[in-house]
C-alpha cells in the first residue's frame, strides 16, 4: 500500500460511524490489517452468497449493491458513495453476503477483516460500547436530517393548500377560513395533527401567518409563496 | 406497570434499532426492568448534566431536548417522537446528560436502565454484534432515505434550471444548449457531477429529457414541470 494511503486509512476509519468514538490505539490495530482493492468499472468485489469475512469502505468512486432475481432481473438495493462503509451489518451477524458489489466507477477499497474487530470486541469492553455510542449518535443526527426534510416538504404542502384557498392572483392580505377540523385537514395534508401545529406554529413565529382559531390571516402572499421555494 | 403496557414493551423494544437482532431472551430480561414515566406537558424528565443511568423511549407523546446557554437562553437540539429512544448514546460512553429532556405533549416514557444492557453485553458476545448490526442495518436504511431526499431536491433544482433556460412560457419541445461543461452546471446546482450525471439518466429513463451531449431536448415541458412538484 503507498505511503500516502496508509496514512489516510486511520483518518477514513476514525471518521466512520462505528468507530467515531473508539480511541486511537484500537483504530490502530484495525488500520494495520485493512487490504486495498482497486476496481475499474464494472469490476465485482463480491457476489451474492459469498461468505463474509469483513466489511468494506469506499475511499473513492462508487459501489452498487444489487441482488439478481430468478428471472434475472438486477434490483439496486443501495449506492455506497465515497467515505461511507458497507457489508459491516452482515459481518457482525456473520451471514453469507445477501447481495453483490460491483464498481460503478473506478473505485478503490478498503478492506476491513472481521477478526481484528471481533479481537477488540472480545477483549476490551469499552470498545463494544464506543462503536455503539458512535452508531446511536450518527443515527440521532440522519433521524434528525430526515424529518428536516419531512417537515420542510410537509411545509411545502401546507403552503400549498394555503396558497389554492388564497387564489392563485391575490397578493395579500387575506384571511382564509379553514373549512374543517385541523384534526381532519392535517390528515388531507398527511400529516400528524402534532406536525401540523408544529408547521402553522413555525409559520407564525416567521410572521408569515398569524393563526385566530381556524382563522388564517396572511399579510404578504408573495412572501409565503417564496418560503421554503 | 398495566398489563397492557407490559405486553407491549417488548413490542416497543424489539422495534428499536439497537435490539431489532437482538433474540426474545434477551429482550426479556431487559424488558423486565423497565420503568414508566407518565409526564405532563412541561415536566422534566432529566435536566442537563445530570448522570446518565440508562436511556429512554417514548411510548406516546413527545420530549424536547435542549440546552441552555449561559444568557439563559434555551436552543433545541432534537425533538423525540413516539417509537424512539433518547440517551443510549450518552449511557454507553458514561457520561452525564448533555442537555434536559422536557415533555412537549402529554407522554409515556420508558426508562431502560444501563445495567442488564451492559451485564448482557458483557456476558454474551453476540449480544453486541446483534445490536451493532441492528444499528448498522438502520443507518443504512436513514443514509438511503436522505440520499433519496437529496437527491429529490437536486433533480428539482436541475429541473428549475432546464425550465428557466426553456423560458416559462414555452409548451415544448425546445432544445436547449449546456452553457458550459457539464461539471460547471453541476457545480453551479449545488450537486456533485456523479449526482449530476445520475439524474439527467433518471430523467432521460423516465422519458423527460433527450440528452444529446451538450444540448438536451425536452418534448414535453409541462410533463417536466410536472415532475417531483
Amino acid at each position: 500500500m503507498e505511503k500516502q494511503l496508509k496514512a489516510d486509512v486511520r483518518g477514513l476509519l476514525g471518521r466512520l460511524p462505528m468507530f467515531a468514538a473508539v480511541d486511537g490505539e484500537a483504530l490502530d490495530r484495525i488500520a494495520a490489517s485493512v487490504t486495498e482493492h482497486r476496481l475499474a468499472r464494472g469490476d465485482v468485489l463480491f457476489r451474492q452468497n459469498s461468505p463474509c469475512t469483513g466489511f468494506y469502505v469506499v475511499v473513492h468512486g462508487q459501489m452498487k449493491l444489487a441482488v439478481t432475481a430468478p428471472n434475472g432481473n438486477e434490483k439496486v438495493l443501495e449506492i455506497i458513495p465515497a467515505h461511507m462503509s458497507f457489508g459491516e451489518a452482515v459481518m457482525f451477524l456473520g451471514r453469507p453476503f445477501p447481495v453483490t458489489a460491483e464498481a460503478l466507477t473506478d473505485s478503490l477499497i478498503l478492506g476491513v477483516p472481521r477478526d481484528p474487530v471481533q479481537d477488540l470486541i472480545d477483549s476490551d469492553k469499552l470498545f463494544a460500547r464506543k462503536m455503539l455510542a458512535g452508531l446511536s449518535l450518527r443515527l440521532h443526527s440522519l433521524v434528525k436530517d430526515v424529518e428536516g426534510y419531512a417537515l420542510r416538504s410537509s411545509t411545502q404542502r401546507l403552503i400549498g393548500y394555503l396558497l389554492r384557498e388564497a387564489g392563485d392572483d391575490a397578493a395579500g392580505p387575506v384571511e382564509i377560513d379553514l373549512p374543517t377540523s385541523k384534526q381532519v385537514l392535517a390528515s388531507r395534508l398527511s400529516v400528524t395533527p402534532e406536525t401540523f401545529s408544529r408547521i402553522l406554529h413555525n409559520l407564525s413565529a416567521d410572521g408569515l401567518v398569524e393563526v385566530d382559531g381556524k382563522t388564517i390571516r396572511v399579510a404578504n402572499l408573495a412572501r409565503l409563496r417564496d418560503h421554503e421555494a
